[in-house]
This record gives structure tokens, C-alpha cells and sequence, in this order.
């Protein structure tokens, strides 16, 4: 198959990262992501407290919100704090973030205390949510370091690596990575959640316009693994550079 | 692998499915499911409206609500209408059963109207969103029905059947169909909605212990299928019923 | 007078009165009751905990919530819990609910806990409050009979029978039972809710076209004391089935 | 029997009613109206709309809502405003008030047009809703006469006097008018609407503590329609007086 | 400058100024006060609680709510009760009364409980927000001395008296104490807030026309610190009348 | 005085401002303003829509609405969206930038559009509103040069430039442009917005520990007018830079 994608691109290539670590100052852990145009920023607060369900089992728990800047988009979209209530998509979105990154974490080794990721979009081109994952994956990396640093930790409660991306099948043919000229236009939008040992988190598939078949199921997930293995490269080179 | 399941059926058994029809009286589609003790009902509302932005595009819309009565679950949950807003899990689901469902209708012979299909848990064991998506389906063919018979519709807007169900990973072993006892311990949940044509509509799947592989997850789309297959029988014979 | 009701009824005759146990398997009492085409699923829920308002004074506290499935009734109604309240309807509802059972309960005997009355609509026909209340006084003798089986009440909390009809002047002849047909067009409506010793607990009425007189009112309590006195036999015979 | 009242008032006597017009300046009616220690002042607003579902139906509106300031209690309520919405007991009561308006309004001799009575309460000491009624209808006369006097209406809508009273059973003795201190402490409490002709437009009794019998409930209509006689001359007067 | 003003007042002269305490019964402190048309109920209600963020400190706090009656206006305005929360004027406006009245408090005195000032506006002409402020001074004053008779105090926590006025730039000239014709048509709006000695604790101005020069503040300056004292007087006066 | 200020500013030294326009990209006008630590995002959008109140006048609208990303400051504040309502602090910074700006626009001219400014705190050390205000006319500077190269506009609604800074006394010197160190300790805090005239658009000033004097608000507005003119010229400079 040879057909061309809107921005040129392979269809096994991912857009440009970047990762920008303390990226502002108040944070235990805050990251720019940069994924082409989508920008996304991950910050990661640790507070000394825990919701009320889970007093007293002696565990932590890792959880997030999502939210746009109103004119993040093409055209400005509400804010949801004049709206009055999150939208069902960012709630969906927020959940999908905090499953994924539970997933690296042994909360009994966290402690009593509570993570919170916030992923604001500073500017949208398809491709948030999984951006947003695996930016708020290097900032609660760098939150555990604090509390590693400050020797409130015993034993660092980060079980494994975890990074996203979309993949769907654009004019018939599977490919990597989708920006919103693609994410609009495609058959099949899926985003695949995945960790450092090659084992599957979150598989979300949806038929935008014709339902899909297995074999190109197999190919999405295909490239949606060589695709999360760059990006734990990418994680793992800012998380290691100064 | 012999394990056993709390509810010893086969790994690739169905719960009791059951389709009631004509359940209430007043909509146009009314369709009580019950997939073992999940019973949920699905009423499809013909409305001769657009939401705002559909207008003037000479098209339809299908959307759906999800609830869950107050006393379905094994501890009351408190009621969303005085808690004053629907939460993340209700929207995540009703969003789910919209697109899936929209995956067989042909939008413009619809017409400008709307359907909406609410699904109202009356009993809950595992598996009610995707009990909501195969129930729905049936009242939404009800609803069309009773359009055509007004002679409202040009032609059937339905292009297709669809049915969903849940698989899991338990205790090591891929099941099709989980109950709440299996659901509430298993290591991998994914929900699948396919078509008629074998098609897939939507891949949810959530690694709810530890990330699951690849071979797993071909292993859960292999039962999804069967079980699908199975569904989309038990929608035609009740449909074909009087 | 000789005016014919649209349903063929005799002026003092109720509709079909169905009241069925253990309709839903969760809840400690769980009814469905059937006056002809209305149907209300009513489940009394018991928690193990206390409002804080009456912490400490070594009672308990029975209430009542009310709800309409959006297509319980003719044309759909838009869902409360998207709607982000409860209508003044509903609130009006579900307080003369649990005023009405709090009359026949001990709340001293029913020691520090709360049980809920959840009364949802399935199907709307007319008199859906007056079903609940009639539903709810045996869901709740249900969930009272689970606490005394484990032991959990010293005595009895019920300390009587509670049941409610509707009256009204239809077409200028008082009636038992209103349904929707007649509730629409009726002159006076009103709603009597009574103990199993003739005593009155709640009397509400309404005029809907031009006032009514009260020799009217005499002749609407008179007819409602009859049905209600066939209701609580009613009861009595569902509470003594198996 | 030889009951003493907190007050000191015989079983059939009012407290001091006083109704004061022309309280506040901008509204077309505004009343202030003493019922002893209970005061609430109720203005009627004229607005040139209509409410969506009356559009086009040559008729008009007639519609209240009740509010209490936060200290016109003993202690102090929380303001509505800031909790976000109307309680359950403001909805059932300005329900009360606007229905029991309606009656003595000619909808389609108003014209399309919509009055609002805004019934606060500055003082509460029991009673307030039958105040608001009663101060209510001479609010909605005085902007009549307003309409009337700018020729924006061709026959007068008000079709008859409107007027309410409580009326109880405190131990064991018929009352008329009860005051907080009764009424906190009374086996039953009725609240009566009543026209000028004599016909009953709202009766609405709950038992606080036990059942009430018909001869109480007898007993207290015959209270109610002497202590409405009364309340309807003092609204005459008012309305006469300059 | 000879602009005339609407009223016929002085550029310099206050509305006339009543201050009616114990208007209503139940509150600590409750005092109505007009300016000219504009009328305000302000009542000082003692609670023994401390908001969360106060407790273990030993001081207690002083807070304000503002609310306007539909009808205080010459067109109904929506209740906010009903709207479903405070716009953004009433949150600005007993945001402005709290920080106030906080000046004149010293709250270790007052020990650990809360006094809210609730300022109900039951007519409106203009500056409603400092009669409302200059009003529940003595409210506050009242409800402490209620404290100190009952001996809950060791000290009074009053350290100052505390008033405010509206300036304005009327048609290019200075004036004190807008009404509402004023205050719709003037240049420069500005509101200030002085203690008993001199000192300013608020100035809040804003240009609705084209901007103001310093000498024009300076001018307003001068008004208001004169207004304010006439202010500082009356409520002398008023407090030490009976 | 030699009070030295927490930064080692001079007492009228600002903090370093970069004003960085095009941040975003879809919005016509977006900039990112730092004020020392903090970092304001302030888009222009845009809409050709009129809010409801102001059809049919021939004029447009320019709104502001303030948000702070959770982490913007030191320990993680709740997300409003989450919440379900702005708070009093959003709203009264918000209207107050809505205020600022409006005071350099000829909404004539602007026709029949609203163009909203989005200022969203990413970091907040002090000043965030001042700092929005600021940067906020950059970006509707853009915002209307679109306009104009689009020839949307017959001519330009700026009728000149805005800037907002604050003052304070700190420890009993009046200092320029507080810092969150100096915020939170100072004895009065003034907000100032000025035109490129030298004209006073609106002035906010506080007593948080005594009341001030007239003297010490002389200085603090002089301190002010020299900041808002360098702060000015910034503007002037990043306007005219590539």
C-alpha cells in the first residue's frame, strides 16, 4: 500500500518528542510533552492524605485528571469549570490515564499518600490522552525521586515503565502515531497502552467508520509496539539526562 | 488448564440469556435482558428532533443513557439524580453503547430524528454494559419497526446486527461472559462488540492485575467471537418471535 | 349518577393490583407492584449507618427516594441524573413517601440504621405515588423481617400497616383509582394515604378545575377508605404467601 | 375541652394579621403580610414571555417561588444559593403557592403574559406558606389592577379571592393557626386553601405524631373555613384601603 | 461646577440615611438599613462552629453572604437559589463585606466561633453594597454585645468602627453617594471603605466611561472620607439609642 | 526606608518581564507573559456570535475568564471543573480583566463579535491577575489584526493600550510588583490598571493587615504609574517585534 499520509510520514513513524522535564517549578514532578502539535502538560503532585475508601489498608493510590485549555482546539471550547461539570470525554480520558499508570506502580510500597497527575492540553493535534500517559509517566517518576530524596520511601514503588500510543487504520492502511488530519478522517482509532516488558495495559478500539477485522487488529497492535518501544527510549533518555 | 469457575460453567459457556420484548408499553422498543442475574432494561424513544448541532444535515441520531436503579448492586449506590450528576463509569458506558450501537444505522435513512435508548440496570452480576449493547439493539430494531410501519422511513436505516459481551482472564484461563464473582477478581476484562459480519465495532480491554500478552488477548477475541455468534442467534429468534 | 370511567370501572373499583416479592435479589425487601398499567419497583435498602442530624439519639430513620425511568411514561422525560437535580415533582414525591412510612415505624425499635425505600417507575399509568407507598409498606416489612432474622432488632419496629389510594371527581362523579386518562381530565384529585386502624396519615387534594365542596370531599375519603382497606388485605396476603 | 395555647389564644382565634401594599417600590404588587411573628413579603412581577410549553396558546402564566433568608429562623439555614439548589421543602411549597394562585386566575383573560410571586420569608414563626398565599393574592390583584390601568387587558382575569390558613391538632384539641411553637409540637397539621365562594382549592394534613380521624379532620375544616372567611375580609380591606 | 444631579442633592450630600435595629427577631444582630430607596436587611448570626481550615488556632472568623430578593430591581431578576449558584457580582460583593467587616475585628477575641453577616437587599437604588457594609457593622456590633451579655467573651473583639460609601465622576463632577440614575450614567464608579480613624481598608474604583485622572480620585477621596463620617455618626447614634 | 524586599528588588523595581507572543497556535491571539515565576497564557480568541443581551445593538462583546492549572501553585488547589463551579476568587479576577480590557476597545468599531481572553495561571508566584491583564491585551492586539488582515474590520477598535500591576506596602514601604513572598506578608496590596494616557482604568486597593493611609496610597499609585509605563513600552516592544 502506498498511500500518503497528510503529514508525509511513514506509516511506522511516530511524530516528533519531546520531553521537557521540570518544566514548572511548584510540582514534585512536572513534564512538557511535545508529540508534533499536542502539547501536553503532566504535572505530579504527591499529597500526604488519602481518599476515604482507603483509610487504613496501608496502600497508596495514583490518580488523574485531564482538562483542555478552551483554546487548545481549532475553535474555543467551553470551559468545563463554567460548564459547570467535566465532559463525559474528559472523564473518560482521566480514567483511561490513572488505570495506566496504577499499572506501574506497587501502591503498598507508595505508602499512605496520593499521586495526582494533571494533564492539561496546552495546545491539541489529536493524540492527547496517549501523549498525556506517557508524559505523566516521567513526572511521577520524578515525584517517587522526591520522596525517594527525601527518605520517604522505603523501596521505590515504580514497577515498570508505561508509555501510549494511538494507532487506526487511515484509507484502508494501518499506521502510527495519528494527528487530528488523520484522527478525523480515519476508519479505526485505537489506542494502545503498553508497559517495558511488552505486556498490553489498556487496548481501547473503536470503528469510526466500518467495523475492522482481526488481521488489521494485528497490524495496529503491531505498530503500536514498536511505536511504545520508542517512546520508553524516549522516557528513559530524559528521565537519565540531567 | 482446569480451573474452575465460581459459577462452574465451560471457559467458553454463556450465561442464561433471555430477550423479552414488548417489556413496557409505552415505547416504541422495549426489550427486558437478562444474562444470568444481570437483568437490564433497554427502551428505545423515537423523538421527531435534532440536537443543534445536527441541524439542517439531513440526517438522524442515535444516542444512549445508562443507569443503574439505586438497589441493582449488592450495597446501595447512591442514586446520581440527587447526587446531582452522572458519573465517570455511567458516561464511560453510555458513550460506549451510543457509538456501538450507531455502528449499524445508516444516518441519513434515518431521517432528522433522534432515537435514544436508555439502558436502566434493574439487577446487577457482571456484565451490564455489554447486556445494555445487545439488549438495545433489539428494542432499536423494535423502534425502526414501528417507523417503517408508519410508513415514516423510505428504507430500513439498520444495516447490520450488533451484540457485545465480556472476556476475561481468570485465575490464567481466558472465560467468556464474566459474572460480578469472576469480574471482581480477574486479571484482564475486555469487552467486545462485534457486527453480524464478524466485524469488530469496539475493544475495551483493561489489564485489571497484571499486563496481559498478546496470545491472551487473540485467545479472549477468539471467545468474544463465539459468543457474539451465539448473541446475534438469540437476537434474531427473539426478533422473529411474535 | 351514571357516568361511564374510560376503563369500564365501576366508580368505587380499583385497577388489577399485583404486588410482587423478592422481584430484585440484592435488596433486604424488594417489590414490584402492578395497579394495573403502573408498575413500581420498590426496594427497601438497610445501612448499618446513621444521618448525621440524628447521631446519638439512639434512634434510626427511615426514608424514601423516588425515581421515573425516562420512558416510563408516553413521551420520554428527560433523565434527572443528566438533568443534574430532581424536579420539584420528584422531591414533592419522595418526602410524602417517607413521611407516610415513618408513620408505621417504631424508629426507636429500629435502632441506629436507615433504610431507604427506593420507588422507580417502570411504567407510568396514573397514581404512581400512591403504588409506592402501598409497594414500599411491604418491601419494608420484607427488610424489617431480614434484620429480625439475624438478630439484629430486639422487637418489632412495625407498628402498622400503611397503604394509599387516590380519589377524585371525574366528569362530576367521585372516583376510586384514578388513572392516567381520568387523572388528566379530572376536576379534583387527591391522594389519601391511611393506617390499617382507619386513622389518616396524609391528605392531599388538589383542585384541578374549579374547587371542590366538601361534600365531595366526603364522598372522596369514603371511597379511598374502601380501597384501602382492599389494599391492605392485599398486602397481608402477599406478606403471607411463601 | 380546656387546652390552654402557647399563645394564650382561644382554639379559633388568628394571631394579628396585618397586610401592608405598596412595601417595596419596583414591583407591580408587593405586600408585606404579618401573621404575628411570621412575616413574608410576596410581589407579583409581570413579564411580557412566556414559558417555552405555552407559546402560541393565547393563555398566560401564573408561577412562585419561596426563598428564606438565612435567619429568619432561630438559627441560621444555609442560603439556597450557596448550596446550589432549592430543598425539597421550598419546591413542594411554591408548588403549593402557584397552584393554589392558578385557581383564582382566568389564564386566557390574563393573555400571554407571565406573573410571577416571589414569596420571601423575612420572619418565620409557622405558617409561612399559607401567609404567602394569602399576601400572595393580594400582591397578584394589585398588579392586575396595574395591567388593568395600562388597558393591557380587556376583562379582569381574577376570578374569585384566595386565602390559607393552617389549622392542627395540638393535644388532642382543633386549632386554628399555628404558630411555631404548636406547630413543632402538634399531632397533625393541615394546611387549607380556600376561594371566596366557600370551595376548597388545596387540603393537604399530615399526622406528625399519630393518625388523625374524620371527625378531627372535620373538626379542623370547619376551623379553616372560619379562620379563611376572615383572612378573605382582611384581604378586601387591604385592597380597598388607599 | 454646577452639574445638577438627578435627585436634586448636593455633590457632596448623602442620601437620608435610616438605621432601624432588631428589625427581625431571631439573629444576633439585625438591622435594616436605607439609603435613600435603597433598602438592606443585614442580621449578624452567632454559630459555636469554625470552618475546617480554622480549627486548632484558637480565632475565630467573620464571613458575609449577599443576596438581592428577585423584585429588589426594577426588572425581576432570576433568584439565584433557583439558577443553581451565586453569579459572579454576588460573589464579589460579600467578598468585599467579609474582608470589611474583618477589618474591625480582632478575631482572637472573638474566640473559635463564626459570625456570617447576611446582607438581603430588599430594594434597590444604588449602593447596595456599602449600605450593606455600613449596616451590618452595627449588626455585628449588636450580635457581639449579645456575646458579651452572655459572658461567652473575656474581651470585646471591636477594635473600629467600619463604614462605606460610593463616589462617582457625575457628567464630569465629583459626587458622593451614587443612586441608581447616577450610578447607570457616570464616568467613575468607586467604592470605599474607612474605619473610625481615618484609615482606608478598600477602595475600589472603576472607570465605566473613560478613564479618571489622580485629582479626580483625589476628589472622590475627599467626598467619601466625608461621607463616611457622617456614616460613623449615625451608627454611633443608632447604637446608643435604646 | 531600607526595608529590603525577599528578591533584593529596589522598592520600585519590577520583576523580569518576557512577553512571548504565538505560544499557541490556533487561537488569533496567544501569548505567554512572565512576570518573574509567574506565568500567565493568555489567548484571544474570536467567535462571530453575540451573547443573547446585546443582539441588534450594531456593537460586540470582550470577555475575560481566569483559570489556575491545579498545580500552578505551591500545594495542589482542586480543579474547578472537578468542584462543579468557579470559585470567588476566579470570578472576581475574571470580570475584573473583562472590565480592563473593554476599557481600550470601541465595541462599535469591533462589530458584532465577542472576543474572549482565555488567562490561564501555568506557575503563580503573586500578581497572576495584573500579569493576565497585561498580557492579555497583547494577544487581543493580535486578535484584532487578524481581524484586519482578514478586513473583517472597517477600522481599528483599539482606542489604546492597558496594563495592570501591582503595589503594596511591605513592611511599611511601598513596593512595586509583589511577589508571592511579599503577598503574602504585606500590609496593603493594590491592584492598578492604566491606560497609555496615564488615565486610571480601575484601582483595588486592600488593607489585609491595618487600614492605610492617603499618603501611603499617593506612593503606592505612583510607583504604579511608573510600572505600567515600563510595562507599556514592553508591550509596545513585543507588538512591534517580528
Amino acid at each position: 500500500m502506498t498511500v500518503s499520509r497528510p503529514s508525509g510520514r511513514a506509516h511506522d513513524q511516530l511524530r516528533n518528542i519531546t520531553i521537557e522535564r521540570h518544566y514548572t517549578r511548584h510540582a514534585e514532578g512536572s513534564v512538557l510533552i511535545a508529540c508534533g502539535d499536542t502539547r501536553v502538560l503532566c504535572t505530579a503532585s504527591v499529597e500526604e492524605r488519602l481518599p476515604p475508601w482507603l483509610r487504613g489498608k496501608g496502600e497508596g493510590w495514583v490518580t488523574a485528571e485531564y482538562g483542555m485549555l478552551p483554546r487548545a482546539t481549532a475553535t474555543r471550547t467551553q470551559r468545563e469549570a463554567t460548564r459547570g461539570s467535566q465532559g463525559g470525554r474528559t472523564m473518560e480520558i482521566q480514567r483511561l490515564i490513572g488505570r495506566s499508570l496504577r499499572a506501574c506502580v506497587d501502591r503498598q510500597a507508595l505508602g499512605e499518600r496520593v499521586i495526582t497527575l494533571d494533564c492539561d492540553v496546552l495546545q491539541a493535534d489529536g493524540g492527547t490522552r496517549t501523549a498525556a500517559i506517557t508524559g505523566a509517566y516521567v513526572a511521577l517518576v520524578d515525584a517517587v525521586n522526591v520522596l525517594l530524596k527525601r527518605e520517604n520511601l522505603r523501596r521505590n514503588p515504580i514497577i515498570g515503565a508505561v508509555a501510549a500510543i494511538s494507532v487506526g487504520v487511515y484509507q484502508g492502511m494501518p499506521v502510527l502515531d495519528l494527528d487530528y488530519a488523520e484522527d478525523a478522517n480515519c476508519d479505526t482509532d485505537m489506542n494502545v497502552v503498553m508497559n517495558d516488558g511488552g505486556g498490553l495495559i489498556e487496548v481501547q478500539g473503536t470503528a469510526e467508520g466500518h467495523a475492522f477485522r482481526r488481521h488489521e487488529m494485528d497490524a495496529m497492535l503491531d505498530l503500536a509496539e514498536k511505536g511504545i518501544g520508542e517512546l520508553i527510549r524516549l522516557q528513559r533518555e530524559a528521565l537519565e539526562s540531567n
